[in-house]
């Protein structure tokens, strides 16, 4: 065996958390992998909403969607995650929601995620959670205003009050290369 | 699914660690509980060698080993863990060892862990460590002292040589009553 990355265990915790029919948020589209995987999750009877703020992403991942059949069940928006309360019901009954941290490797390198556009987008998942639900953060950091965003972060999740949400981390910590941290928040 | 707990982790990480044959060292008997999964996770053709500084934890746990019938593979040691160099061949190939820091539950808890010995205990596991094998941390550190040694062993975990070791942390961080913290040293 060998312990899972980061953005391993965070494939591990939605594969657990994501049922068939369950309705989801990729908070950050970027490649469309995760965009991919939930819609496979979710299948016919499941909603993926997905957000980006690069065109190109999205029409990259309306591509690989409609070349694997997953198209029905994915609406992507193309608008910054911090505007979800604007495209996603309020009555929705949310299951789980991924955010991947940072920029979009192999593309502008200047276009970033930051920490109060995360956190805001972050909170309007949580008053979407079910019960059980899941917000998975995986948080790159390397980069310029990296360490800001993640300290913003983490001050807000250590803040989240225990009796609604359990907050993990799951972390390396003798490595110089800064690999990434996950949050998993759990509605309680 | 629920997130698991630090300890729930820990079982987790074993169940996919150990194997029947293998050799694996209990740091930290206890009540035991630890010691019994793991001399039936190993078998007969394998080898548990068990520590604690409390006589009573160790009998207790002989008798359960006994009504088990998991004596054969078990070697209970009467002696602090700083000493497994002392007690365990040093050409042994060692697939795993799990520390519990703290106090024993419903024991004296006077009777706790400390830094020093803890980190000279973990040192000596490393050095018995096959490639991939796995050193599981449970800290408690709720009681007086426990502060210390938690301090004392992250500062010796992240100092570890990244070439040689990965060292992860499995946390909550939202919570007031000091949850324990899982490390998990996997040895590359």
């Amino acid at each position: 065996m060998n312990l899972e990355s980061a953005l391993r265990f965070s494939h591990t915790l939605l594969a657990q958390a994501v049922q068939p029919g369950d309705t989801v948020i990729d908070a950050t589209v970027g490649n469309g992998n995760d965009t991919i995987y939930l819609a496979s999750a979710v299948g016919k009877t499941g909603r993926v909403f997905g957000f980006d703020v690069q065109e190109s992403a999205l029409k990259e991942t309306q591509t690989q969607l409609t070349l694997t059949g997953l198209t029905a069940q994915t609406t992507l928006i193309h608008d910054g995650h911090e505007h979800i309360e604007h495209h996603v019901p309020e009555d929705t009954q949310l299951a789980a929601a991924i955010f991947n941290l940072g920029y979009l490797p192999g593309s502008d390198k200047s276009v970033i995620t930051h920490g109060k556009t995360t956190i805001a987008a972050i909170s309007q998942c949580l008053s979407l959670l079910v019960r059980g639900g899941l917000v998975i953060v995986v948080s790159y950091y390397g980069h310029p205003g990296g360490q800001d965003e993640l300290a913003q972060l983490q001050r807000y999740l250590k803040g989240l009050p225990q009796k609604q949400f359990q907050v993990l981390t799951y972390q390396f910590i003798n490595q110089q290369n800064e690999p990434p941290i996950l949050f998993a928040i759990q509605k309680r």
